[in-house]
């Protein structure tokens, strides 16, 4: 008998069904033994409290198109994981302990950055750990892709779409603020699928003057508009000048709702043009999962499972190099992946005309 | 020879292009006399200010299916259309000065309910004149149905899609703000085809209890969330009743980005819910017009194009009781449709379990 | 005790899953007594053989967005329901039969045309039914619209839309052929839509001649392509003249794979031209319900629930002159709605320059 | 001055367009002297018979998202380059003496294989080549992905989607044929985001007998339907055997409109099963580029550029390894891709219980 528990941690995204149907299709037609799959709710909760239920192959038919996850994400943050909860509890201990109250076999794990720090340490504890790297934001450290991006990139980018005729129709400056706090693949991406003519990510501190040299440049050449994708992340060179401290004193007083409206103003200011701002929001990590993630996400899952019938824990699935692989989880936990200013796709953006304030 | 004005006005929306594509395709096959097209830019703005370009078969190919206008809009209200602009420039008599100067035969608007007003004041004026019904808020007095209000349903029903397996993978209190300050046809419908649990209108007032007891009610049935379909102009019961200069004071001092914000700070203080807002903003008149608007505005430019080679103006072009129709202008301008709050569809909707918080 | 029946017949569509939990949910919140939900499997075999199951809410819980039936659907021609079937089980009797043993206080069906008439018998027969009115070809008689019409068309645009890149690339003829074996509606929508230049509908027989010729007419305007919407029962106007035995014997020596096949041949025999052939097939009644199916298949629910309550039988839930009402079905059983070849669509359609080989 | 040639060859694909703009503007943003730009219509046709026409930068603007090509295009296949045309012009002669009359600096070609063949050869004579690898086959040698592909595949899984809930609302075996006469990438990333059960396609012959047991297998676990992928060049073991004269000589007296019917009727005869064939056909090189091609092929647009401007010809610009590079065309011209059966993706589709009929 196999027992083989599984949950999904953090922000959703598309494709965690598809994925977690990928590693029960793969068990299920090449296990020897009996297997049982075991779902814990809502995350790390799940594991934590002991919510969880026993996953038939029923739960599994029709969910690979389905978006979200059907046992339920939450976000349990690391920093805290080694405190008790407000009960007293000791959250690893009780982790563990429902881990082998339940004789798993392994703990499938799908999650991003933080959620992978909180599997690491539970590998370090004992337990069989494998994660699948899941994010829209394309962030985590020792894997080529995640799946989630390139869902998210494609209704980004619809936003983008839709701004456009908009933009064009009224002669406006437009800003369109997409996901990303830390790190800017998701912006590069849609922005550059959707014409975008400025692009401000965290990785590439903007100068405002920049931003505006690029709009006017337009306006001579005659364009009627310009639109700027701006990462929820995106920070000024000033900005990034400044200390820790000094910077989450700035942000104590920011009055904007969010970057994007301090743009707006500055242009707005600046310039005398019209400026709106749209924010997507919670929509860039909702709905099917694109077939590339369907696909990724079923490889992944596929790969899990055979790792799990070999026996091979402590590992992230990654894919690396066009390959499929597997990294541990020691050298994943707690590393963030960034958009290099120097790679190509940067290079090439900037040949194209786009502008990244820098 | 037959010379032919047209403009678009006010807000863009899906299906502008198609609506000018049905009038020129038809003047074009119908025609006995040499015809030529004028293209004001910028709306009203281009008539006024002698900003027009000559428009040829070229212009019109292949934007059957392109959102936005290829005239460019403006909103120029019809508040001050009779006040000088800033250089003292009468705005109504250089429109008419343009319109005799180019010689036109007639003009052809596409605007929404200010526009049609300053169309009706132009028809009052002598010009022929006449307009299609161009509006996501379906809000146009004289016709069942407006060209652009389906494709943004379309748009918003997929936030609402998108955000569902979000809600549902949390189990959290979604707010999605759905355009429509006066009127509510877009967030009625966008919120029955996404599934919304409660949907909160101009035309019906609501109460923040009822509200939260929909919420409750959900909540003890084991449901694990709750989306809410707010109306751009929601308005409670209390603010309903107060005095349009109390109204106004209230708004003055409004600290909310706006009322989704303001009833998410209500649920969160009186359940202690989680409560996320999404506001998918301008991508809900842009894009590609859906199929539906496609037929619909071909349909209502044809229908011009007839009026046109019979000389019947003062009008505009309707859909009603199933049937291409007109409309005088004069029984249009300044009139608005509502949701009547005892129609068929808000019974069903609240026979279906639909909340409207009243 | 309620006891509701319910099964979907005929070819599945878009949307009934929607109008099932419109109908379910307007029940369950409106009903004063206990409800039971059964629903039959495969349409109307699932009644003949007693194949049921009893529904709980959770078989209604997020299916407003799926395609499909979770019912599962059959034709069971009406033509052979009074004979007995291989077994020599008499299909009404045995129909009559279960409905008794499950104590059922009435049947709702979703069906078209065929599965209509099998209703109307059952209802003669004594039975309480109430029918709603499914089918992407909008030709149920007794109702403006139908649902699953709307996603339909938006599919086969969808077709046309991948097509048009393609022909003006290439500079071809394209024939694009869309379901409607009897009936028009959807191949003259999709094809208005799409932007066709040609649209072959059962309604008006064309001359291949007049094809033609519009053909060359774009050719001499400098148009490098032109599509072409055919209706899979599109006919000639030889053919149409031809009697029922002629036709018949027409259709057995009948080497093209479609009527579509056979205009493309002569009109690649008779200009030269490359002509192409595609045929979304099934696709068309597939994939997830638009959101205006969403809408009025709830609605519908609704009313059929309303009906339900009240106990009135013996109708067709139905739309006409933008209300809800119902039709009796003894009015409705057999007959056929099709387009009118002197409707307001049409002559607007052929003022915008498209032929339909009249 | 700097003068560019420019064409697109072979099968039209999505962003062809993106590729292009992606050129201009990266040479409008980096070249140091004027550029002026050739665009030859329709091919390689164009450039033997002198058919172009100067572009400038507004026939670029907005075709980032536009399917097809604004050049056209043909097949003018690489077998009988060398040969006279049916008027005795000799093709390889006059393109280069088109290009020398135009006194261009380079020509860029847009083509998948055979195309790439004759840019090898044109090259070869002299003139300075760079082509960008199209092709929603992916199957061009040299470089890991070509743009088409993946937009290709979200245009097949669609499909899949949509027939999904047909299939199981009817309980049938559906056959899908996607495009890939000689190579299965596209049907086998189809197949797989499309839930495909059984997925056929040329590089591994299948047995009709494995493919049955296949449906069976899922008769027998419960399974309502089976849903098969078929390549336009699927291929059975028995005539992957024979000789190149036998299996020409069995394609003579084909009686079948492609495989997947011949399929369809070994499944319907030895099972007695209802299947049902759909053939989507050309609408998957149709419609908008997805993000994911339009990112890809801008950068792909931006590298050609750079290697114009560094003077670098003879070279297909290339995606390998994760890298943009560029491949000598005569290491790639006549070489083709295929679907390696040993591959990664094959083995876990074969562990995810996916059968390809071996």
């Amino acid at each position: 008998m196999l027992r083989i528990g599984m949950l999904t941690s953090g922000g959703d995204c598309q494709a965690l069904n598809a994925a977690m149907r990928g590693v029960v299709k793969c068990i299920y037609n090449n296990a020897k033994d009996d297997v049982e799959f075991y779902g814990f709710e809502d995350g790390y909760k799940g594991l934590i409290y002991g919510k969880f239920r026993m996953l038939t192959g029923a739960d599994f038919t029709g969910i690979l198109t389905r978006g979200g996850t059907i046992l339920g994400t939450s976000r349990v943050p690391f920093k805290t994981i080694r405190e008790p909860d407000e009960n007293g509890l000791d959250k690893v201990a009780a982790m563990k302990q429902n881990y082998y109250k339940l004789q798993l076999d392994c703990l499938v794990m799908l999650g991003g950055n933080g959620s992978t720090k909180t599997a690491n340490l539970l590998s370090e504890e004992g337990l069989n750990v494998i994660t699948l790297p899941k994010t829209i934001d394309n962030d985590l450290y020792g894997t080529d892709m995640t799946f989630g991006f390139q869902s998210a990139v494609e209704i980004a980018t619809t936003a983008f779409d839709q701004i456009h005729t908009t933009a064009s129709s009224h002669g406006r400056v437009f800003i369109v603020e997409i996901m990303g706090h830390k790190v800017g693949f998701l912006p590069l991406n849609a922005g550059m699928a959707g014409g975008a003519d400025i692009i401000l990510i965290p990785e590439i501190p903007y100068d405002i003057n920049n931003v505006i040299d690029k709009i006017e440049e337009r306006d001579a050449r005659g364009s009627r508009f310009t639109i700027i994708c701006v990462a929820e992340g995106a920070i000024s060179k000033d900005d990034a000048k400044l200390s820790k401290k000094d910077y989450a004193k700035k942000l104590e007083n920011y009055t904007f709702p969010s970057v994007s409206y301090e743009i707006a103003d500055q242009i707005q200011k600046k310039t005398g043009r019209e400026v709106r701002v749209t924010v997507p929001g919670h929509v860039q990590r909702g709905g099917q999962p694109c077939p590339y993630d369907r696909v990724f996400a079923s490889r992944l899952g596929a790969e899990a499972g055979k790792m799990i019938l070999k026996g091979e824990f402590g590992y992230m699935v990654s894919y690396k190099n066009r390959e499929m692989t597997k990294v541990p989880l020691k050298d994943v936990a707690g590393k963030l992946k960034t958009v290099d200013p120097k790679s190509d796709i940067i290079k090439e953006a900037k040949m194209l005309g786009i502008s990244f304030g820098d």
